[in-house]
């Protein structure tokens, strides 16, 4: 049962940390990326070490006062997003920032939890090493939240997600805990894999406030083209073609839709387009490669192969780095546009890639039965990885869906179960999915879940109501 | 409070299975590979389906008797071998073999976890796929056994443990209830990572029963070579350059000592060595490159930038794809020749790479004051992962070492211990390094095991005093 944060306890929390630990909310804070929902807080504690970090939640669990950890706030799930029940201690790693090491000869980077992704991104290149974890939200998102939530990204296709590229971590457990986890190791067979089980738990079954991060070599030579597919049936066959030419050297591979380019054409008519007319489905190509290979020949023989298999009806091949940046920007872009457009729904899916082509146009069909709506679909190709998002007619605006809006979702999701698919690719499931996981997690799964997250904090304490939803009992 | 299973509660299994699932125990079965120890077991029990294994865990865990997963009985650290307390039911996977689908397209494949490792290689390599682990037993190791011990092996630099090859599982929990987590998918954030967790918990938190296991493109070419390094600092400055000269097209990178080869000449007097003085340190360099490159090439780059940079002094170069495979008999017989000599102690560590060159003779140092002994240093170089393992003197039989066998595993693993490694690898914790993990493991990391395993198991009847020691309580 949880406690709300009383004047009293509040006061005791203060006392036992260095001042200035606590603070009060600034304007605009905790509210969703989306701007739907506000999130509470009795305060917002920033300790500095993970000695403060084990101070905070020993206090709370003693008091059974929640926790909701804070990164960056970027989340699309609200994870961090405490609406409801009684007002939480909000964790801030805001100021555990720092970079405790760097091993270029190891390709291992340690980094605090409150570091900025991009910032991490810089200290591996500084060092002549990638750290390859890339996503839009990467200059305010924290790597505390990005292994929480086991973030995905641009380049999971060839790196991983971020659970492939965290070799150990530091972390306060619900009892207060310390687990020190940091291992700077590629094999480690001791016990349970108690690392893999706190990322992605979203910050339900302790606090992640370190990691040893791997880095890779930078690949000496980059080239991107966008190449105008058929269908993503194509885009698929396409991509099997690519690896036969350019092995693991195949960064990204991003599907993008006309729609998508329709919708930035609309909403910000000044943005670069690399063709007059929008291609119903064309695809993003990254390669990185080093020693003596060419991408950029790698590329014009994927073009050219493609083109006499009848996968590639058209392409451009970026000619300078600058031009690889525009092809990205124009990607990175898309989800701006579509803010802009307004979605009934967004979402976030995964299915099998022999899947993926009747996925798209059944998942269409069966939304245009349930009013006038558009789909954009893009996303992560290469991972199986789309953001489905379905829009208003031209001219309509979402406020005129509501009535169908829960529908949609429905729709989707029931068909992304029917493909044995997932509801949440790289998002996770915060508070925002948590009546899905019901729906469509494995019950043997839910149970054993329930079974953890009440053995390791017995109060329920840590971020309650992510991920599990609260229940009457 | 396990209970020994009755001759009434044996009738009582039986009659709840099909015809010949249960069976007696063969001769030498149950009997672990270095032969000091030998299994228990009441029956050993040969289900066909994943519903006949829950079957069994639900009638064993109602009457509290405890179950020992079999797969190949490989295993080095006696997670198989129940040498203590009641004789538990034998669930061997031997009769689920099958391999459920491959799917080229999507680079899956599904097997069940009875399949031999060997079969599970075959069925990719007929889709020209390439499914990369790959380590000594693999001929009779099974796939469920590889999971369970997160096993190893030789491609992990490039394409990573047992662990991150597996997309999904199906599993039976400790309570019966099947977890239907076959997923095909690179992306899948909904909920607790219970793969990761049921990988590598070597049989103690349930069973897998078959799992979607990632294939990859079978590099086109290969190529190997043996370089003879001054030291393991300098192979280790070596595989920095090959890293920049072959990208990810490095698949092993072994280290080699004059000890392992002598043992060789000693006990194999027959086998090709590519040396007639055997080199103090060598290393074994396996490429697999596809498109334009040619690996050779690239070995021949290494050989004289090294041999500049006085990284090495000589080498082979192999002419053959048969010389590559002698290059590999070479190094894949090294564990023979230890069997033959005799250890005194075998050590599965690791070490953060940029510490290895210290460790390597600090080791040396601290066990020759304990007696006249010799260490044979060899294994997966690149990973950090070296096989550790201390002999008597020429002439001598381990037998006159017992005196100082469980000192020489202590000082070895705490130099591991003091240098931020890992006292198991690859071979995972058992029932021979329990006690190493209470002595190692990070103690909040134990204490949330132990919370794990009683939440999902509360009778403790899943492979019992294997990882987690039982305790008089």
């Amino acid at each position: 049962m949880i406690h709300p944060a009383t004047p009293e306890f509040l006061a005791r929390l203060e006392a036992a940390l260095p001042a200035g630990t606590l603070r009060e909310r600034r304007s605009g804070e905790l509210e969703d990326p989306r701007g739907r929902y506000q999130g509470q807080a009795a305060t917002i504690a920033c300790p500095a070490t993970v000695e403060e970090v084990s101070t905070i939640v020993q206090l709370c669990n003693a008091a059974c006062v929640s926790i909701v950890p804070l990164g960056g706030g970027t989340g699309l799930v609200l994870g961090q997003i405490a609406h409801d029940g009684p007002a939480p201690v909000a964790l801030s790693l805001e100021k555990m920032t720092k970079i405790r090491g760097v091993y270029p000869q190891e390709n291992v980077i340690v980094a605090e939890a409150g570091a900025i992704l991009a910032d991490v991104q810089t200290a591996a290149e500084e060092q002549d090493r990638l750290f390859p974890l890339s996503l839009g939200a990467e200059g305010s998102c924290r790597i505390g939240g990005n292994l929480s939530t086991n973030a995905g990204g641009l380049n999971v296709l060839r790196y991983g997600n971020a659970r492939e590229l965290c070799l150990g971590i530091e972390a306060v457990l619900p009892d207060g805990h310390i687990f020190h986890g940091l291992k700077r190791l590629r094999k480690d067979n001791t016990g349970y894999d108690l690392r893999n089980l706190l990322i992605g738990a979203e910050g339900t079954l302790g606090v992640i406030t370190a990691a040893a991060l791997r880095l890779f070599p930078r690949p000496e030579r980059t080239a991107a083209a966008i190449l105008i597919v058929p269908s993503p049936a194509a885009a698929l066959e396409l991509l099997n073609l690519a690896q036969g030419i350019a092995g693991e050297g195949i960064s990204a591979f991003e599907l993008i839709s006309g729609m998508g380019l329709d919708f930035l054409s609309d909403t910000m008519p000044d943005l670069r387009q690399p063709f007059e007319d929008h291609p119903e489905w064309s695809v993003l190509i990254d390669l990185g490669v080093s020693g003596a290979s060419d991408p950029e020949e790698m590329l014009a023989t994927l073009f050219e192969q493609g083109f006499e298999a009848g996968l590639v009806s058209d392409g451009v091949i970026a000619q300078s780095e600058a031009q690889r940046q525009d092809f990205w920007t124009l990607r990175e872009t898309i989800p701006e546009g579509n803010k802009r457009v307004g979605s009934i729904s967004s979402h976030d899916i995964s299915i099998p890639l022999s899947k993926i082509a009747a996925f798209i146009p059944e998942g269409i069909k069966r939304l245009e039965a349930l009013g006038d709506v558009r789909v954009n679909c893009f996303g992560h190709l290469g991972d199986g990885n789309l953001h489905y998002n379905v829009f208003p007619a031209r001219g309509r605006d979402r406020s005129e869906y509501e009535n169908i809006r829960l529908e949609v979702k429905r729709v989707v999701h029931d068909l992304v179960a029917e493909y044995d698919g997932s509801f949440s690719a790289e998002h996770g499931v915060g508070r925002l999915k948590s009546e899905d996981l019901e729906r469509y997690g494995d019950p043997a799964k839910l149970s054993a879940m329930r079974a953890i997250k009440a053995a390791l904090d017995p109060n329920g304490i840590m971020n309650p109501g992510a991920v599990l939803r609260l229940r009457a009992d």
